[in-house]
């Protein structure tokens, strides 16, 4: 098929695409249905028993018990942490993505019930904080900067608008439009207001999806007034620290706060560095994408994109992971990417896929669908063990056993994934990110459908049913079946992974089997294919899944000397557990000899693996000798980086001297 | 010259080798005199004035006021650490050898004054510790673990037996044998009295010299019992805690105290591993070392040696800095010696010429010596800017600004030498070290003398006045004047340094002219010359000092990949200031062509520098990318390592990856 006026009308462009719901796209695929499934049957309820304190051997919650006092259906004192409401929120939200892939009227009976106690936890004047209510109820709204009050406010937004959305019932919606209306009434730029913002920023993203599901204005402009207000007065959380005159953490003094941990430091326009706490940081620019996709705002979509291009150019691992600086949970400096320091929490590499997401609701972006994509198959779903049982907080480039975990400057850095966690956000970000997988594979706009992902799925959208078939992240192979629901031509935009390149042998796009131009028809990474569909139209895409060698920049100095490999989207690791040893001492030659293969047995069953001709060297006993090593031929395994850490403790390492 | 029986009866084994004290030598060198002259010109004198608080820029001191205070001269309250009083004992010491060095008659007249101020502040019943006598005298002796009282009696012990020595004058002495005499009363295996053993350890080795300097066996016997109390009870101090009920520094707490940290975990003959707090460590086993050798203690020179092989095999940085682990200034795990974030205090480095002083009091083997030669050519002196007004208390081996002295886990480590420090330990112990010199150059025993390093000087020794001159570290050549004062035969034992060959062209030894057999007449790192000496004998040796290709051991992770350039003793760096940015992106070839040569200009004016054709490997702008990095030829500079950050903020580095 050549590219014709006729057929290629729409190549260009998207302007603030549509969301598609989670209920829309019903996931059937090789890779994700398996890890979905490890999050419906095993973390769900896992976390179900943590929050109401049924399994002894962790951390205890007291989360939900926390809400029963709140209401006076309990007796006693409040459990926690500050945020520990948000643990219930961020749960809820899994359970209802959980209530479409895999339904559970049991389950939903028992969200109810949570609900139900949620909802008469709340305050007559609509606040709802049980760390508040039960414990410091004079406190309440003094401490924005600490106190994560509007936080759990946001989480709770969120978890209102996923229930809503799969189940109907909008009882938790109702309690946090109650509960917007509250904040509403005390913040905002009118007189007599607080002209506040919150510490650790959510309520933005939690704000925009009540707008998304109610349409009302208000709640999109409070979340706009919430962005707009940051920074514009840097030291408003160290004036409300003056007034209130207690602290939350720490002892109080009167040292002036650095507030660029909380990205307060400057207006968000003029923040052109990704800077401070990781998490906190990408909530902020998701809330602000989805504004700017939302209204058409430009110069805010524009702000956005200085601070992706800053944290993609600068301060990104190459597993997706986010946050060089342990201290703090923090971005680092341009350029420092410590491999075994990494902190890439888990819940950064999450909020790294919202951002994109968002992004893609401006622009049809290959770059955003492209890092979706790397957090998804490497620094997310690493945080979880294969089996669902235990979770990673840090996802580190490079474990060291004695080292990790252990010693100072590495204690965060765990060689393996801990059961639970007193602060734990990640696995309920994970829970929440895999049950709403079907958002993040399309968008759709009045003209086109954007295909982001390659998921193997049936979706219901609006212009078409659509069928996808893949056997990706493993094979290049991908097949969408299209089922139009109208007479009109339509735009199908499929992401073209950057690694792809059609004018290259075997990567080839054929619409029912007539092989399409698609490198003419390829803009920023979408291949935009315009016409009148048809029933059983069949778009099909094969493309080599190459072994690539990977360098970083000259500027990282953590990965000087190295390279890492990747295959498709999928980064890869060295263990112990296959290679012996002083993983340092090994090597891989420039001249790559390497095999990809399935892996048949054992706990790794179903991934691809990489055989690789290497080297080890070999020196002598002493600690310093002249006699330089000499190189020893080896055969080394390199296994996905997701699944790290799942056969004991070892050494594991990313990035490999590359013998030359 | 051939060896003959007649010529060669003593070779081996040196027993209890007598000391040489700094009075026997008169330095005259090419590379420490002016060393030298800078800290009796410039660092004596400033820290004369901080610690009388005349130096307003730097931190206060206090330390002469607090015995003023102490002698009830001066109204007024104690400050500064509670080890304070060690910084006037330090500084004591230093001026004691400086007398030597340079005799200055208003400094001794000072010093004098200061020594009578001492004195009036002793408590009649020996006591001597201001921060206790001004602050807590309730609290005398009952925190042996952090207060140091023991500490600071030690460094006053060894700075009276240095006044004693150079200057004749022995009030100082008599103030510290009350002192002795006083812990004596109340430390000891005997019933009635505390068993107890210091925190930090130094009053062992005070009590040696003291020892030395007395004859008193009874000071001899302190120094044992609190070295073999040690470790008996590892619970000792947790229960000094418990009877007290309070602590000095941090909160009480009833938490198990970790005594590794203190080497108190286990008795000293257990202690198969150097751990815990670098500097408390190594005095310990100085002491150690000296009473082995001092006794003739075969068992106890066995435990010196199985902590010196731990260290000098698993722990010890290429420069001779010690201590990869910054939390606790400590040791780190075997292999672990992590470069940017190294910790490499200079106490620690100076307190490794102790020990390996103290070794070789028992055992004439050239790898103490050798040891003894890294740590003064790098990891001490690099603790003084070149101009001797700034100090590094950490050595790292990789410095990168911005992160260096900056972010989390590099703090301790900085880009350039401050000032002063609160904690002053490490200038104070440079300027003894350094105005000491003298004393590790030789040692005498009943049959031989034995010349551990090549530096300048006129020696008056028991058997014979000696003067060496040399072009080292720089040139290998040294010339040995013999003149003896017997008319028995003796030896002469010259260190004869690892890297020296006497099987390669280059390399040789005569006396009066004629080639001696040098290899055939080495043992364990010394060339034994026995002979009846006449007077101008000459002995001289010649070796030829090539640029050294240096690599660790595959253990090292940190060293993965990379080489280090030495020339002698003298182990060398790359700087941004003559190489550019990015140091990590050159490349040293594996094939090293490299060049020697006198630098005649600027700050390093007087060094050998390296010039070495390398490669700078040149990526594009993008953080990752599937093209490999090209490589381009280029022209590297290397200095000495001591020498570097003398030329404004930049990159550093020792370890550089290699070409192979």
């Amino acid at each position: 098929m050549k590219k014709t006026a006729d057929e290629m009308e729409t190549v260009g462009e998207m302007k603030t695409a549509g969301d598609v719901k989670v209920s829309q796209v019903k996931i059937r695929d090789r890779f994700w249905s398996g890890i979905q499934e490890k999050v419906t049957d095993i973390v769900i309820p896992f976390q179900e028993k943590v929050l109401n304190d049924e399994v002894p051997e962790v951390e205890k919650s007291h989360a939900i018990e926390n809400f029963r006092i709140a209401a006076g259906l309990k007796e006693g004192e409040f459990y926690g942490m500050v945020f520990q409401d948000s643990d219930v929120a961020k749960w809820l939200e899994g359970v209802a993505y959980s209530l479409f892939v895999k339904p559970d009227a049991a389950l939903e009976e028992r969200a109810d019930g949570i609900i139900e106690i949620i909802e008469k936890a709340q305050q007559p004047d609509g606040y709802l904080d049980t760390y508040f209510i039960v414990k410091e109820p004079e406190h309440r709204w003094q401490n924005l900067h600490e106190c994560h009050e509007l936080y759990c406010a946001g989480h709770m937004m969120e978890a209102a608008a996923a229930y809503a959305e799969v189940t109907g019932k909008d009882r938790l919606l109702h309690v946090t439009e109650r509960l917007a209306d509250h904040i509403i009434s005390r913040f905002g730029p009118e007189e007599g207001k607080e002209h506040g913002f919150p510490g650790h920023q959510e309520v933005e993203i939690g704000l925009m999806k009540l707008y998304h599901a109610t349409g009302k204005e208000k709640y999109k402009d409070m979340a706009r007034y919430f962005l707009e207000e940051r920074g514009k007065n840097p030291d408003y959380f160290y004036q409300e620290k003056v007034k209130r005159g207690w602290q939350h953490w720490g002892q109080y003094s009167l040292e002036k706060l650095d507030v660029s941990y909380n990205q307060a430091h400057l207006p968000i326009y003029e923040q052109k560095e990704a800077v401070g706490h990781a998490v906190r940081a990408l909530y902020m620019y998701t809330a602000m994408a989805d504004l700017a996709g939302t209204d058409g705002d430009s110069r805010l979509y524009r702000a956005c994109r200085t601070l992706w291009d800053n944290i993609v150019n600068r301060k990104l691992y190459i597993t997706g992971g986010i946050g060089g600086n342990p201290e703090g949970e923090a971005f680092s400096n341009n350029y420092e990417l410590p491999n075994d320091m990494a902190y890439a929490e888990t819940c950064a590499s999450i909020a790294m896929v919202f951002f994109a997401h968002r992004m893609l609701k401006t622009e049809a972006d290959g770059a955003y669908a492209d890092i979706m994509e790397k957090e998804l198959y490497n620094s997310t779903i690493s945080g979880m063990q294969l089996d669902g049982k235990r979770y990673f907080y840090v996802n580190p480039l490079e474990c060291e056993p004695g080292v990790s975990g252990k010693l100072f400057g590495y204690r965060h850095s765990l060689p393996e994934r801990p059961g639970w966690y007193a602060c734990a956000c990640c696995p309920t970000n994970l829970v929440r990110l895999i049950t709403s997988l079907g958002k993040y594979c399309f968008s759709e706009s009045d003209t086109a459908i954007y295909s982001h992902l390659y998921i193997g799925q049936k979706a219901e959208l609006g212009k078409a049913d659509i069928t996808l078939e893949t056997g990706y992240p493993w094979e290049g192979s991908v097949l969408y079946r299209v089922t139009p629901k109208t007479e009109e031509r339509f735009t199908l935009a499929i992401h073209i992974p950057y690694y792809v390149d059609f004018g290259r042998e075997g990567a080839e796009l054929t619409l029912n089997g007539k092989r399409v131009d698609a490198g003419k028809l390829t803009e920023k990474g979408y291949v935009y294919l315009d016409r009148k569909w048809e029933a059983g139209d069949l778009v099909e895409l094969r493309f080599p899944m190459e072994i690539r060698r990977v360098y970083a920049s000259q500027h990282v100095r953590e990965d000087a000397g190295c390279v890492a490999l990747m295959r498709g989207p999928v980064v890869y690791c060295f263990e112990e557990a296959d290679n012996g040893e002083l993983l340092q001492s090994l090597r891989i030659p420039r001249e790559l000899k390497a095999e990809a293969y399935l892996c048949e047995n054992g706990i790794l069953k179903g991934n691809i693996l990489i055989d690789v001709d290497g080297y080890r060297m070999r020196g002598g006993e002493a600690l310093y000798s002249e006699k330089p090593p000499v190189k020893e031929k080896v055969r080394l395994t390199a296994i996905p980086y997701y699944a790290w850490a799942n056969r004991g403790v070892g050494q594991m390492r990313v990035w490999m001297l590359e013998e030359v």
